[in-house]
């Protein structure tokens, strides 16, 4: 009973309109980790990383009782590194830097002590290394949620339809979720994803909250109004990683958790852009989790 | 104790992706009419048409009960013209022709079996005759809501602004609210809002649903997620039109009514886009509404 977080660990420098930053960590699989461990006690990552990224940024995953044994530490070698600059309006941003470094030949090894994994999140990373890790865990696990990028939707799409059509939830973004089907409708966009695999659908709309599609129902999550948002950097990953952690800690996969599931990952992303990287989301208690839970019901809670 | 629907009465001639009309009944008062008759029994139209609207395109009203005695029949001119065509993503649309005709000095009279009015819709007119029709009531109405959009901010700001003292809730778009008070944060667009009169500010976000702020606390409306879009025009007037007709009928103003007037405004904007102009939210019965409002519970309640 485990939960695999598959993803890049990796070095960003960041710029927004209230600072920049030199280098820190940052990587899908650190922020989906990190949200994750405050839900779910066996939390395991697997990625790669080179001889710069240190002891000190691995102790952020040990120090969550993560486990790393599934980091490949590549000597004489540098990690993936992410440099972008956001917009005044923080919906938009430049890619300054792209050095794929470790993760252009990133061949994901699992652990034995992986393979009892009940749960893994296939972080954003190429689909062909996101199929290989599902290949490699000797017994398919009970959920798998796959994340992904437009990116991979331009230059290895149809790689990218052959995960889907093993995966159980896709979490995408409304721009993505219409490239990928075709579809401007969001509702009718839904209904060609889950065509081609996945049974659940989760489309992440930034400040306006989440859509969950599957079992012919639909769910509105709504964001948390802010009045700042400091650096979305990886707030999308911290979504995922809260969703599927709560998923892993219920056990049951079903709607009703699922919508749950959602708020819980909306709840942590609304924490994760309040300060640069994943400062914010390493510093929390479970308490501060469960208020601003809460703040979600109140938000959207009326009676007719 | 009844409740004024201020606005255009008017022509439209409508181009979707889905087809187009000829002139068909259009105007913000028309929709916020017909939308308050459903929930509140003494909806009173103040407006003004040209000698062509004709006794039929009136019957609209008087059959769903709305009181015209306040809708100027101009003899020997016509009635205010707008012809629109709408892009393929139903978000954007060109302004094809705008005759203003009888629109162009409305100067709007309040029958004095108006002067009960408890509630005020200022549907979107020029700010000047809005201001007009609030001072031309002997006494201030429990609620005055007004809804406007961003041309009256291009050319009218001053007068806006002093509409906005005299007035307890605004509806707006978000677009229109960041023009209002040049922040792209929502949050920190309304609270500059509400600093310019309004105790309560709606932002109407269209597919993402809307939000209300007020008394210090946030309420988050969900769209209902449609597969088509056939004709946006109007939904917004519906929306306001829906919001006062239900607060007009629960008689009590505060937080709580209000969220439920968003849902049910919500509701009845979500029927208005199924089919060209009024048609839709002409044919509704009590209970499609009903159901209707339960859908919008469905889509957002969650347990954590």
């Amino acid at each position: 009973m485990s939960l695999i977080i598959l993803g890049s660990v990796a070095f960003d420098a960041l710029e927004t309109p209230f600072g920049k930053t030199d280098k820190i960590v940052g990587g899908a699989a650190s922020y989906a980790a990190i949200a994750a461990s405050y839900v779910y006690d066996a939390v395991k990552i697997v990625g790669v990383v080179g001889e710069d990224f240190g002891e000190d940024n691995l102790s952020k995953f040990t120090r969550k009782n993560i486990d790393i044994s599934g980091i490949q530490v590549k000597a004489g070698e540098k990690s993936f590194f992410w440099s972008g600059k956001y917009h005044n309006d923080m919906n938009t941003r430049d890619t300054l830097v792209t050095e794929l470094n470790v993760l252009g030949d990133f061949d994901p090894v699992i652990p034995e002590s992986y393979q009892d994994a009940t749960y893994i999140l296939l972080g954003n990373l190429s689909p062909q290394v996101q199929l290989t890790a599902l290949q490699r865990l000797k017994q398919r696990p009970k959920l798998v949620v796959m994340d992904t990028m437009n990116f991979w939707m331009d230059v290895a799409l149809d790689r990218l339809k052959e995960v889907l059509k093993q995966v159980d939830v896709l979490t995408i973004n409304d721009e993505e979720a219409r490239q990928l089907s075709g579809e401007y409708s969001l509702v009718k966009a839904a209904e060609a994803i889950l065509n081609m695999g996945p049974k659940y659908l989760i489309i992440k709309k930034g400040e306006h909250g989440a859509l969950l599609f599957g079992e012919g129902k639909i769910f509105v999550a709504p964001a948390l109004p802010l009045a700042e948002v400091f650096d979305p950097t990886g707030a999308g990953d911290t979504f995922a990683g809260g969703f599927i952690g709560y998923l892993a800690n219920k056990g049951t996969v079903n709607f009703e958790n699922m919508k749950s599931a959602v708020i819980y990952g909306s709840a942590l992303a609304s924490f994760c852009v309040e300060k640069f990287g994943t400062e914010r989301i390493e510093e929390l208690t479970v308490q501060q989790i469960k208020e601003r839970t809460e703040i979600f019901s109140t938000l959207t809670s009326f009676v007719i």
